[in-house]
């Protein structure tokens, strides 16, 4: 076992109650402060841990790194550097930072190097994303949409129970955490009996997703087996898939959602290691029929993360609108990977896998306004006195995943965004 | 006028007939070879003109460019150097090699350093491609798919001639031409009363397309209108969307294409600038219904570029499948640009978007095999006497584009790849 994984641990840095970052957690990002230049990170309580600074004072030296991949504007070449080294950093940082270690707890200009409060810093987009595919492997999610569009009789399409449906979405505009977003305009077809309009959309959508990141490139013409897949996923992070529900069903048909989709999307800024998320392993759910050799997988391959998704209004009233869990998923992250490159499709490292939208089996597990108002039919009522049947300018929506074993809570940080009027 | 576009003007390099690139053309692309680190090239007739060398030599000292750009693996630094300077770069090839400059044509040392012939060279992917959008704008086409697989009487889609239909595609697996392609396998449903299959793609098709790559980014929330839209394109190269339609029409409900076209797209070496195709401008197609106000456009933006597909079969003998051309269109490349932007999707230097296949109103001028065989109730015969519906392993398709005005032919050079099994 990792010497990081081990529920005993605690560290010497303060963890605050709830906090999503103890000393088992150890995930990577990108920072910057006005002083200093993009560089990559790890996160302990509320205190930001300068890597690039670590590796200049030599912390790193025996471990056969590269220095530079720390001072990157994105964790790409870290990532590369393949498991076995970025598990040991992983060790190491666990190692330096634990209660019984004193070789920088009593240094107090080591400290002052590379130490950082999460609220004096900026927190960057981590991954220099390749390619950005969207899944849609929530059952409820998928028969949800399939009952309000289509025919409630048969919601699920044929294909879906046979293969993890996937398509390839915009990486350009994905943008870390806490960046606003304005409100996209573009057609929009309300009477079909009349021509489409032009119109800031009527019915701004989140998404709750998960999030892989891809840390080892395949070759073209290759395909990644179940059983290969995890060495293929460096980590996870939250992602909302913001989503104008009023554009993309007057675009969509045939070849799926483009504007309705590529005006933005969210991720949190920090990556969590699958390695961090062990403990988290449960089973994954009996999938009848059964699938074809090539999706089939063995061992546990789901992950018990809860997750929350609020809107917070312009004046502050803040509303849980979902508590759904990444364990629903009907398709696992290794069953995707699969599928994606089984016909050769090659990786590469910062392609982004997004989980489509994570909808649990009752209505307030559900993980779209356009499920949980029912396409507009069940408005929500929030703390102010307002109704909600999609996103209205000055709301943020915030998202929150963690799970929690024999005392250790391991989570992702917020991913929130902020919805601003149409330019 | 820019000088390069002189039809009069020639050059004391050999052009040979037929060539693709006379003077006028000066596209670029990046080549290799083997005691020489990747670089940008352009070529006129069969020599390949190294312009890295030009400017370690000096040629292009009072243009203000960055001399880097010229070393890089891809053309994208150079194209985000702006139109200004690209288009002085031009206009100095163009003055360097005109029939009345002596400067280079009586240097034989600097010719040493400057020229290949391209048959010694290696021409690799001229373009880091961001993101690939895949229209879908050719109402021929897109009546012809409509027909086969929905409703002959209702072939058209409601929104096909409101707005041009776009989706993501991958960009990992895009190609040069030249670079050999696995027949994909993955889950096809021959029998609709049985279940799926894993096997590799019965049905492997091309789709002759025309791209257009991105040479100035623009902010994300902002959009790009169809009168700078032109701004914002550099060039345009041939693009073969490889298909494989038996895995594509299983998967394809309701999200899009994605296993069907991922595991390959094959592009031609050498991006033609937008000036060099000035002369091959023709007006578009008119528009029933009306389009909405932020697709409407002034001017000339369509272009005859003619376009050709053959099949080369393993024995060599090559059969004509498709003469077609880009004026087909009926959605033109500032239209794709405004649509795309219209939300405040961001541009990113470097994407691609590719026209969607162009097929004309005749049979011979549709531009894949789905609709040439007529889904395969129509095989074509082959010289050698065998007959294909979709294409064999051991076929290379061989694309071919070029317009021609006042004696001078611009064209793209082939954009060529060849079939080999399944892994």
């Amino acid at each position: 076992m990792l010497k990081a994984n081990n529920p005993q641990l605690s560290s010497w840095i303060n963890v605050p109650k709830d906090s999503d970052f103890p000393i088992q957690n150890i995930p990577f990002g990108i920072f910057k402060t006005s002083n200093k230049s993009p560089r990559m990170a790890t996160i302990i309580g509320d205190t930001v841990i300068d890597l690039q600074a670590m590796a200049e004072m030599g912390y790193f030296n025996d471990l056969d790194l590269i220095k530079s991949v720390f001072s990157q504007k994105y964790i790409n070449e870290f990532m590369a550097l393949g498991k076995p080294k970025t598990l040991a950093l992983r060790d190491r940082i666990a190692e330096l930072f634990a209660s019984d270690n004193t070789l920088i707890r009593d240094d107090e200009n080591a400290k002052g190097k590379i130490f950082q409060h999460v609220s004096n810093v900026d927190l960057l987009l981590p991954v220099q994303i390749g390619d950005y595919t969207d899944f849609y492997s929530s059952r409820e999610h998928a028969t949800n949409v399939g009952m309000m569009f289509r025919d409630p009789a048969n919601a699920l399409l044929p294909n879906w129970l046979h293969l993890p449906v996937g398509y390839h979405g915009r990486a350009s505009s994905i943008v870390v955490s806490g960046t606003s977003l304005h409100r996209p305009k573009g057609q929009i077809r309300p009477n079909q009996e009349e021509p489409p309009l032009f119109s800031p959309t009527r019915q701004l959508d989140f998404e709750l997703e998960v999030a892989f990141v891809v840390g080892k490139s395949s070759a073209l013409g290759s395909s990644v087996s179940t059983e290969a897949a995890e060495d293929y996923i460096f980590g996870l992070a939250l992602f909302n898939d913001w989503s104008a529900r009023d554009i993309q069903s007057w675009e969509y048909v045939p070849l799926g959602p483009f504007l309705g989709k590529n005006f933005g999307s969210t991720l949190s800024p920090w990556i969590v290691t699958l390695e961090a998320l062990e403990m988290l392993r449960v089973p994954g759910p009996v999938q009848d029929p059964k699938v074809l050799p090539y999706l089939e997988y063995s061992g546990k391959n789901s992950f018990d993360i809860n997750l929350d998704v609020n809107i917070r209004t312009e004046k502050g009233a803040e509303k849980n609108v979902c508590h759904s869990n990444f364990k629903y998923m009907y398709w696992t992250m290794v069953q995707q990977l699969a599928h994606h490159t089984v016909n050769g499709c090659n990786l590469r490292v910062g392609d982004l896998c997004a989980s489509g939208t994570i909808s649990g089996p009752t209505p307030d597990s559900y993980g779209s306004m356009l499920e949980i108002s029912w396409k507009g039919t069940k408005p929500v009522a929030m703390p102010d006195g307002s109704e909600r049947k999609f996103i209205n300018d000055g709301d943020t929506v915030v998202m929150r995943g963690w799970g929690e074993r024999n005392g250790v809570r391991i989570g992702f940080g917020n991913c929130e965004g902020k919805v601003l009027p149409t330019l």
